[in-house]
C-alpha cells in the first residue's frame, strides 16, 4: 500500500522528557508497535533520548536513551518531536517553548502548563510553523480534544459538561455507595492508590480547572486560562449533602462546565459571553454522568446543530494516555512527513468570561428549621424578596424540629447566596445543612 | 488574533451536489457562520453552486448558485471543493472521481459509495494530493471517523460495536416499548417519517453494513467492503423474542460489530483477522447500548492501551449530518490554506475477512417443548455432540408443553446452526421460538 513507497521518508526523531506511568507506556508502545506506527506515518518514528531526573530508577527503558539533560536533550539537532510527560509549569514550560521556537513540535499531556500558557506556547509555534498537541491533557484516552478542534469546526458550541477527574470521582462514588464522609473516603482513596499523597490539586479541585480552561477555550474560540475558572472542590461535600441528594433521586458529581451565555448589553444589543465553572453538583440519578463511576470520564458537548453529544472512557492511568499521547505523535510526524501543520491556536472569538456571581443555576437547599407555623412563610418570603424562585418544596416534621428542602429555579449566583445567609440568620432556622447546585435538568 | 492576517488568503470555493434536507441545512450553517468559518479556516469559505434536479424545487437557497449540470459544476475551474450529499453509487461515484483526479477535495456523506469504492476515490485523492473526508457517512454528528483515523491512530483499536442505524433503532425500541410485531411496527415508523417509504436499506441491514465496513475499514487499516459484512437485519425478529428478551433481562439492538480475530495457522503461528457483522442481538438492559433509544446512535471502541471509549449522539437528520460535514469542509479548507494533507488511505495491514460461519457468538435459544421427562437430556446431547457448549438453561412447565430457553457459550456461528437444525427435528420439539445471537456479555 501507500506505507511502502513512503517509508523510505527520513525516520522522525521523538526525544520524551518523563517517564513514569505514562512515559514507560508510551516507550512500551512506540517499541510494540514500531512497525505499524511507520506504516500509519508514513516513516520510522525512533526514540532518541528520554529525560529523567534518576537515570538509575528506570531499568523497564533502554539505558542508552536516558540522559539528566532535559533542555540539551530539547536542543539537539537529531530531535524532531518533543513528547512531554513530566508535568509541572516550570521549566518544562521553558523547554516546551524552546523546542517550539527551534520549529520542533511537541505533544503534551500538561494541562496545568496548557490551562496557564497555551498562548504563549502557540505563538512560539506559530512563529515557527510547529505543531502543538496535548489530547492527553483532558480525559486521558477519550479523544474529545480533536473532536472539539476539528470535527466540530463547522459549528458552534454551546455547552461542554463533563466528569473530568477520576480521583474525586471515585471519591464521590464511594461516598454515594457507602454513606461514609469525606475526609474517611478520602483515606480510603489514598490506601487504594486513588488518590495522590497531597490530594490537594484534585479534591480543590484545580485538576478539573485546568482542564475546564482548556476546553473552554476549544469550544469557544477563546482564550481561558485556569484562573477565569470558577472553582469549589469536594471537600466541603457531605454525607449529609448525599442523603438530601439520595431522598430527591440524585447523586452528587464534580463536574466541569463551560458555557456560551447570551446576554443582552447596555445598549440593548445582544452579547457573548463564556462562564466557565467547576463545583460539586447534584444531577437526577437517570442522567447519564450519574452513571459514570470510579475513574472513569465522561464528557457532554452540545452544539446547535449537532445537537447533544457524549464521550465516555478513561480519563487516566498510564495505558489510556499513553494512547492519547501516541495519536498526536502520528499526528505531528505525519504533518511532518507530507508538509502539513495541525490547527493552530484559535482564539478570533475573544469572548468575554463572566464571573461566577452572575452565572445563573438551579440550587437545592436543605435546612433545619423549628417545626411550627409561619416558618415556610417566612422563608419563602426572603427566596422572593431576593428574585429566587422556588421549583420544590419538601417539609418534614421530625422529633423537635424539622427538615425543609427547597430547589430553586435558575438562579444568579450572588442572589442565592444573600438569599441563604439571610435564612441562616432567621431565628427558626437552626442549621442550613447543604447548598448545592443542582445540573442536567431543565431549570 | 492569527485570522485576521490571514483571511487575505484567496477564498476557497466550494460545490455543493445535492440540496435535500442535509444539503439544505450545509447552505443555512454556510451563510450564517460565514465570518467564523473564515476565522476558523483562515479564508473565506465561498458557495459557489449547488447541483440540484429540479432547480424549481429549491426556493430556500440562492436562486443564482442552482444549475442541473453537476458534472460541468465539478469540472468548473473555479471549485476547490466538492461537498457530495446526493448519495447512491452512481453517477456520484464518476462526479467524485473526476473531482479527485483534478485535485479537487471532496466532502462526502456517502456510505453505500464509500463501502463499495472508497479504493478507488482513495488512489484518485493520493494521484492529486486532494483530501477524501467523510465523517458525516457514520454516526452522523458523532465525530467518530477522525477519532479511529487519528486519535487512535496511535493505539491497536480490537472491537468496534455500536447501534448504527437509526431507523432500525426506532423500531426495535418500539417493539420494546409497545409488545406489538415487527410488521405494525414498521408501519407506525413509515406514518412518524421515521421509515423511508422503501425501507429495505435500513431494515435489512444494508446501511449499517455499509457503515461497519467504513468503521472496519479505518479500525483495521484494511480495505472492508460491504460485501464483506455478515447482514441480518431485523424483518425476522418477533415480540415473541422480545419478550424472551424481557424475561432474562435483556433487549434487543441492530448492532454492527467489527473485530480483531487472533487465530492459530495451520503452521501454528498466530494469525490475525478481521470479522464484521450487522445482526440483531440481545444485549443486557443494564449495558449502556441498551438505553440507546430512537434515533440516537452510539458506538463502543475497544483499543489495547485506550480500553473501552463510547461515542453517543444524533446519528441522523439534516442538521446533524450537516454539522459533520461542515467539520470537514472545516478540515479540508484549511488544509488548503496552510499547504497540508489530511489523512490518506490507511490498508497497510491488509487483514483476512473471515467468513461468518467461522465467527463466534453467544446464542439465545427459545424452544417450545413436550413437557415430559428425558426432554432436556435429548436436547442438551446435541448441543454436546456439536461441542456448542450451554451456560444458562430455563424451563417452564405449561398447559400442554413447556417452553425451554438454553443460552450458549461463545460458539461458532456454523456450529450452532447444525445443532438448531438437528434440535429443530427431534420429535418432541415442537417450535424453535427464538434464536439469537447475544452481544455485551462476558463469554
Amino acid at each position: 500500500m501507500n506505507s511502502a513507497a513512503s517509508v523510505t521518508a527520513k525516520p522522525i526523531r521523538v526525544a520524551l522528557l518523563g517517564c513514569g506511568t505514562v512515559g514507560t507506556q508510551i516507550v512500551r508502545l512506540l517499541t510494540e508497535q514500531a512497525d505499524e506506527l511507520a506504516a500509519r506515518v508514513g516513516t520510522r518514528v525512533e526514540l532518541v533520548g528520554i529525560a529523567v531526573r534518576r537515570p538509575n530508577k528506570h531499568r523497564e527503558v533502554p539505558a542508552e536513551l536516558l540522559t539528566t539533560d532535559a533542555a540539551g536533550l530539547v536542543a539537539s539537532p537529531d530531535v524532531d518531536v518533543v513528547v512531554e510527560v513530566i508535568g509541572g509549569i516550570e521549566p518544562t514550560r521553558t523547554w516546551l517553548l524552546a523546542a517550539l521556537t527551534a520549529g520542533k513540535s511537541v505533544v503534551t499531556a500538561n494541562k496545568a502548563l496548557l490551562a496557564e500558557h497555551a498562548g504563549e506556547l502557540f505563538e512560539a509555534a506559530d512563529a515557527s510553523g510547529a505543531d502543538l498537541y496535548f489530547e492527553a491533557a483532558v480525559a486521558g484516552a477519550i479523544p474529545l480534544l480533536r473532536p472539539l478542534r476539528e470535527s466540530l469546526a463547522g459549528d458552534r458550541i454551546t455547552r461542554v459538561m463533563g466528569i473530568v477527574n477520576g480521583t474525586t470521582n471515585f471519591i464521590l462514588s464511594a461516598m454515594d455507595e457507602t454513606g461514609a464522609g469525606y475526609a474517611e473516603t478520602l483515606d480510603e482513596a489514598s490506601r487504594l492508590g486513588y488518590a495522590e499523597a497531597d490530594p490537594t490539586a484534585d479534591v480543590d479541585g484545580f485538576d478539573a480547572a485546568s482542564k475546564a480552561a482548556i476546553l473552554a477555550s476549544l469550544a469557544f474560540h477563546t482564550r481561558v486560562t485556569a484562573g477565569d475558572v470558577y472553582r469549589e472542590g469536594i471537600s466541603a461535600v457531605t454525607s449529609a449533602d448525599f442523603a438530601a441528594a439520595r431522598a430527591l433521586g440524585r447523586t452528587i458529581k464534580l463536574l466541569a462546565i463551560c458555557e456560551r451565555v447570551f446576554t443582552t448589553g447596555e445598549d440593548g444589543a445582544p452579547e457573548e459571553s463564556v462562564a466557565v465553572r467547576v463545583h460539586p453538583a447534584m444531577i437526577p440519578r437517570s442522567h447519564p454522568l450519574a452513571g459514570v463511576s470510579g475513574a472513569f470520564n465522561a464528557v457532554f458537548v452540545e452544539a446547535e446543530a449537532a445537537g447533544q453529544l457524549m464521550f465516555y472512557g478513561q480519563g487516566a492511568g498510564g495505558a489510556p494516555t499513553a494512547s492519547a499521547v501516541l495519536g498526536d505523535l502520528v499526528a505531528v510526524a505525519r504533518n511532518r512527513v507530507v508538509g502539513g501543520r495541525g490547527p493552530r491556536e484559535s482564539a478570533y472569538a475573544d469572548l468575554a468570561v463572566r464571573p461566577i456571581a452572575q452565572a445563573s443555576t438551579r440550587y437545592h437547599i436543605s435546612l433545619d428549621v423549628a417545626d411550627r407555623a409561619g416558618v415556610l412563610a417566612a422563608v419563602a418570603a426572603e427566596f422572593a424578596q431576593h428574585e429566587v424562585s422556588i421549583a420544590a418544596v419538601r417539609q418534614e416534621g421530625r422529633a423537635t424540629d424539622a427538615s425543609l428542602v427547597i430547589v430553586t429555579h435558575s438562579a444568579p449566583d450572588a442572589a442565592l447566596r444573600s438569599t441563604v445567609d439571610k435564612v441562616a440568620g432567621l431565628p427558626f432556622v437552626h442549621d442550613v445543612v447543604s447548598v448545592m447546585r443542582v445540573e442536567g435538568e431543565d431549570s
